[in-house]
Parts: structure tokens; sequence; C-alpha cells
């Protein structure tokens, strides 16, 4: 401890938490959201606990902040002017960082613990979830404004049936999160699952798959 | 211990169950899923916590159980013929259902602290989400025999469009979840929200909302 202060006031603050948030985001990739947690972090990074509860309301969200500042996931959105190419594109990344990488873990972990921190799920929406819904919300208005989109769309809700719906197969894998999935979504999310109209009679034909 | 130790020896197991589940059924309403530990569940409701560990993998697992046998969330899928009134229903009631009642927290916990659990993860998916996902489906498949939905529509995707929507804004709240989100739901879902075909070069009209 004595260590700590001595070490801790030779170092500018800015430097003091550049080194306990890489050190948080080590613990992160290595053992997920539950091993970050203030006495692993003051171990590894050499700053003092106080410190830490200074700068921190909770563990969780130290988590976060390192979470989004070292990995600073693709936020990028295409816009070639073709939407379900450009949505599709974005989508589909976004399933292959939840799937392929540690991402996925880090982002259900943070997610759920923000059920029970209400500093953590603070962090998780200003820092992540906010941004990027923001970014593809300017999208589908400038789509709209293109004509691409129906002028009583409601454009946060399009979110919703598209990162929404991966979230939900991240946080409960009852079917499957792969890019054919991300697919679907989108087709579905323009065209609709409606049968066009007048076809419904058709589907009197006992032949008819279940 | 010793005193609990003598009183479970004197009832049957299935008692005993029964009075585990309903002290924790009552920390689950009194103080959510974060109050649902073995020490707690084991003076309340008297059995010995050997007997807890052998029953139950981890305190989530057991405060699952306790939730979906004493609240048994209503799985009623109205089936008028008309899939807009029906879907809309019940997802108005699913959302009046999060959102009114201590359901929702419960809920929102249980899948945050699953992200940690696997045994609560598999207790959640296996006696409430894929029943109901389930349940949904067989809707949807009627629907497809009735000519009301596209005949290569996925229809699990549906119930990540809906009920996956409403997942993510109980879990996520950057946006609200209520009765007229429900709705929008379902004419986006069924309809979709691509521009009706030709209606593109109207767009270019500098007066179009943004």
């Amino acid at each position: 401890m004595t260590e700590n202060t001595t070490r801790r006031g030779r170092r500018p603050a800015a430097q003091v938490r550049a080194e306990v948030v890489a050190a948080t985001a080590e613990l992160l990739r290595e053992d997920g959201v539950s091993a970050v947690t203030f006495d692993r972090v003051a171990t590894r990074s050499g700053a003092s606990k106080t410190t830490l509860y200074k700068w921190w309301a909770s563990p969780g969200e130290l988590a976060a902040e390192a979470y989004f500042v070292t990995s600073k996931p693709a936020l990028k959105f295409p816009d070639s002017g073709d939407i379900a190419r450009d949505v599709g594109a974005q989508l589909r990344a976004f399933v292959r960082l939840l799937t392929t990488t540690h991402h996925g873990r880090v982002i259900a972990e943070l997610i759920g613990a923000a059920q029970f921190d209400p500093s953590l799920a603070a962090a998780v929406s200003e820092k992540y979830t906010l941004p990027r819904r923001t970014l593809a919300m300017e999208y589908f208005a400038r789509a709209r404004e293109r004509g691409q989109l129906r002028d009583d769309v409601d454009l946060a809700l399009l979110v919703d049936q598209l990162w929404g719906a991966c979230y939900n197969r991240l946080l409960v894998p009852d079917a499957p999160l792969d890019e054919r999935f991300a697919d679907a979504l989108v087709v579905n999310v323009l065209h609709g699952a409606a049968a066009p109209a007048g076809s419904a009679e058709d589907a009197a034909d006992p032949a008819t798959d279940l």
C-alpha cells in the first residue's frame, strides 16, 4: 500500500488512469467482467484502491470504460446508398464481432452486470449503445430522405428489430446468431413477413407446408 | 444447523422443496435476484444449506425455478385468426407485464445473472424463453398455413424481431418500452419499413422531412 502510494505520487493522474484502464482491459480479456474487482485492478496496475474508488463508482463502470476505451468496437456504417447492402454489411460485421471474438462475451457480461449496477448501466448506454443507436438512426434518416423507407416508420424501432434481435440471441442463445440470421433480419425489416395481399386464399390447399 | 437438520428430518423432501421455493420467491419479490443466496434461503426456509447445494447448482438456478414455479407468467396466445390483432394483444400484454409489475425487474436480473451462470442460463432457456418461443412459432406456423405469412419467412426470426426487440429495451433502456412500441413492432414485422416500390423518386423533393 505504501509502495503504491509512493509510486502514484510520482506519476501524473492521467498516467495512473491510463495504466488502470490498461490493466482492467487485460483482466477483462483474460477472465471476463467478473475478474474486474478493485482488488485485482489495484494489484495489477499499482494504483491504490482509494484512487479506484475515487474515480469509478463500481468495478463494473471501470470495466465498461476499459472496454470502450481500449477496443473502440467498430462503429463504421457504410453508406453506398443501397440500404439493404449497407445495413446488411453492418449487421453481418456486428454478428461476426459478437461470435468470433472475445467482444461477444464482454458485451453480454457488461449488459448482464448492468442489470445490478446503475452506474454500469449508464456507462454502457452512454459509451456504447446510444452512440451506435444514433449512428444507425442517422443512416435511416438519410435512407428515408432518399425515399427508401416509409415516411411514417419509427426509425428507433428499426434499431431494436435489427441489432436488438441480435442482442437477444447473444443474451438468450435459444437460436443461432450467425450471418444468415443477419441477412434475414434485414430482408424482413425492409419487406415484412406478411404474405402479399390476396394470397391468403391459396392457403386453403392442404398441401401447404407447416 | 442441528435444528435445521432435525426439522428437515421430519418433513418429506417434496415439502422441504416447496418451502424452499416459496421462501426464495418471497426474497425475489422483496429484493430481487441478488437477494437469493443459499444463506438467506436457508435461514428463511429452515432447510439446510447442504440440502440447497444438493438440489440446485447455484442460487441463480434456484431463483429461476422459484420465479417460474410461483408466478407462471402468462403464456396465453390468443388465436382469433387475425394475426395483427393476436400478436398485438400478446405483445402488449407482455410489455405491460414487464413494465407495470415486478416481473420486468426479475426477468432482467435473471437474464443478467445468466451471463455469469451457465446453470441459470439453462434454466431460463428451458423453463421460460424456449417454451414461449415455441408457442409463438406454433402460432406463426398456423398463420402461414392460413396464408397470412410468406412461405419463405423464417418463423424463429419473427420472435426475435418482436419479443427480442422488447427484451432489448428492457435490458438496455435507451428508448421507451411501451404499448405504442409493441403495436409499431407488429405493423413493421408484418409490412416492413421499405417505401412502396416506385416512390423513391418523390424523395428528391427537398421539403421531405428529415
